[in-house]
Parts: structure tokens; sequence; C-alpha cells
């Protein structure tokens, strides 16, 4: 993994301006900007997580991901290579992209939308709470590599730093709310709090959130609690 | 048409169930079940309204269109027929179903994640305000016909019948909000009140919201001013 992510994100640009603005006008800023971080809310459209092991059967011995594009969070990064995904039902999703780096499990996140094209129901689950969902078959350059569980439809869900857990008064495992503006504005409840200290503020919906609100980088959101 | 819809929707049912449950316990009915008319949530799948003119040049002189399923509102109906839509940069949508009877204009309405399957932007619209979008090809057995305009995302609406209006305490153009509960739930703001004495009450969303939130027949919905 050479130099990390070079662009900053919109909302970190704006995050900045908005204090420095505020600062210089002398006014106190207001609420929903006032955190110690950014709200960058991102759309996860669907991808896996793979195991090294997975990695080589699909692509190769001794394969590595190459990195096609750096994610907010630290290290993450959308891989060049991508799959061709089998469904029980023989329906096929191609060009699944690949999140690196590798991780000890073997994990499809899809919309329900995609389920509904493969023709099954997907289970609603935290990332990494995969037991006794269904399987499917990934294909590769080289080869084909049986799943037997772990595609889900990731609950949606904020990565917070102990500084911003803090700041909005939420534990690990709380549920808040996001408010999204615009034409087709909503508000999405249930959103879990997943804290680490290695974690930038980012809040993850998936494709059918993000298309249902017609998502954009310059849409109004608030997290509440 | 021959029958209207004989099986009857199960909010109807639980609306009923529900009055004569609370009647014979002697208790007043809760706000959310006090409505004169039972809430009915419907998804809109993909679909397209048609002129004769169309139906006949894509199915043949003469071609009436044939019931498939009745809707919940009188007298509507999915169509037998389907159509395979081309759109702008030549991606296709197989299977577009067509809703009658004919109506005096054509418009097409798919999500978002339709538009971006077929690569262009939608529009955010009211049924019927379509003036300056986008067309698009449609072709069925018998020919082509070209829509010059009417490629929509239809904007979340709720259909009322004026005594439905007046228990909200809204009128024709107002927004309401809809509160959708369970696992992933969430609230819809900038939902169109659309009034006419023929309507039943019945909100259309479309699949991106309704997948969303993972819509169900017995996901508890809730309409608030």
């Amino acid at each position: 993994m050479a130099a990390a992510n070079t662009s900053v994100h919109r909302a970190v640009v704006e995050h900045l301006v908005r204090q420095s603005v505020y600062q210089r006008l002398g006014k106190p800023l207001p609420q929903t900007a006032s955190g110690p971080n950014p709200l960058v809310v991102n759309l996860s459209a669907r991808h896996c997580h793979l195991t090294q092991e997975a990695v080589e059967i699909l692509f190769g011995k001794g394969h590595q991901l190459q990195v096609h594009k750096w994610l907010y969070q630290e290290g993450q990064f959308a891989a060049k290579e991508t799959l061709t995904l089998i469904g029980p039902r023989s329906r096929v999703i191609s060009n699944l992209r690949i999140l690196g780096p590798c991780r000890t499990l073997n994990q499809v996140e899809l919309s329900y939308t995609d389920g509904i094209a493969l023709g099954f129901e997907l289970p609603l689950r935290s990332s990494g709470d995969i037991k006794g969902t269904l399987g499917c078959m990934l294909m590769g350059p080289a080869g084909f590599f049986e799943m037997e569980q772990g595609v889900i439809r990731a609950l949606r869900h904020v990565h917070m730093n102990p500084v911003d857990a803090d700041y909005y008064g939420v534990k690990p495992g709380d549920f808040m709310k996001l408010k999204i503006g615009g034409d087709c504005g909503l508000s999405l409840d249930r959103m879990l709090c997943r804290v680490d200290k290695s974690f930038k503020l980012e809040i993850h919906i998936d494709t059918d959130e993000g298309n249902a609100c017609n998502l954009q980088p310059n849409t109004p959101c608030e997290l509440l609690k």
C-alpha cells in the first residue's frame, strides 16, 4: 500500500471552512456543525471482503489485491479486482468490487434490490455477523471459490472515534438517526454505532438507501441521537 | 373490464378487525388507527402508462390491454402486456409492466437505481408533469414507439379521498411524512398529497424506498402531517 488518500472529502473541507468563517465572525457554530469532526456520509455500493486464501484461489497463487481507490477510512481501499457472483438460483452479478485489505472472513454485502434480482432473501446483519447466512459462488480469472455463508445486507452504521461517540453521547451498539435533506429527503432510523479509535467519523448507507433519497455530495445530512 | 379486485388488502381487513375489537372492548381506537379509511402502503415497481395510440403501435392495430391483476385504486390494473425499454445510451430494461387503462400521455416511472443502470439522471416529478424530461424507445411485439419525453422518477405520494384529507388536515399539494417501522425503519419526508373523490387512501413508494426499509405487508406504517 503506497501513498494513502490524497484527495480530501468535501465534508472535511466544508467543516474546516465553516469553523474558520464562524471563528472570524466571532459567532458560535450551529449545533449541527460544532462536532469535533466533519460528518461524512458515503454510499456503499455492493462489494465483498475476502481472505488472502480466497484471493489466491480466485486470482492465482501469491496474488495481492491492487489499490484502485483509497477509501475514507484509513488503509481501506477499493481494489482493482472485481468478481462475478453466482447466486443460489444461478443468477449472476458481474463486476462485484472487492474491498481491501484482506480480512479473516469472506463476506458479500448487497442491497435488497440485488437480493430480489438474485431471487433470494438477504438477512440484515451487522458486518462480520454472518453465522447461518446463505453463501454463493464467486468466480475469478483463476478459479471458483465457494463461500459457504456470508451474503448479507449490511445494517446501516456509523463509524466513530471515541471522541465522536463522546460528543454525540453514544456508546458502541447504540442506534442513532440520520436525517437527509433534499427534494426526496428522509430519516434513517437504527443507524448502528461502531466505535473504534482507528475510525474516522463516517456513515455507510447502501444504494437502496442512497437512491431512495438521491444522496449527492452536497445533500445536507444530520446525525441525531 | 370485468370483475374488479376480488382479494381484499391486508390493511383493509386489519382496519375492520381493529375497529370491531376496540368497539367490543368499549375502548377508543389508538390515534394511528382512528382514520376513516385504512392506510394502505404499496410499492410501485417500475412501470409505464401509455396512450391507446402507443399501445396499437407496440402491440398491433386495435389491440386492447388485458388485465393481469387489479390494483387497489378502482379500475386501475397491471396489464398482461410488458415492453422492452431502450434508454438513451442503448441500455435496456426488459419486462417493463404496463398499467391500464390507457391515459392521454405516455410516461415511464423508474427508480433511481434503474436510472443508474440505464446511465442517465432521472428527474423527480409528480406524475403527469413530464415537460422537458428525457424520452426513450419502447419495443413491443408489433413495433417500436419513440417516447419523446416522459421518463421520470415519480415523487412519492399519497392518494386521498376528500374525507381522508379532512381527517389528516391537509389539502392537495401539501406534503406529509410516512413513518415506516421494522429493523431498518425510516421516515419518508415530502410525501405529496393527491386528493380526488375517486381515490382510496393509498401511498405509493418506489422500489428504492421500499427496499431501503424492507417494506413487507406487515410492516407498521404511520402517516403524519
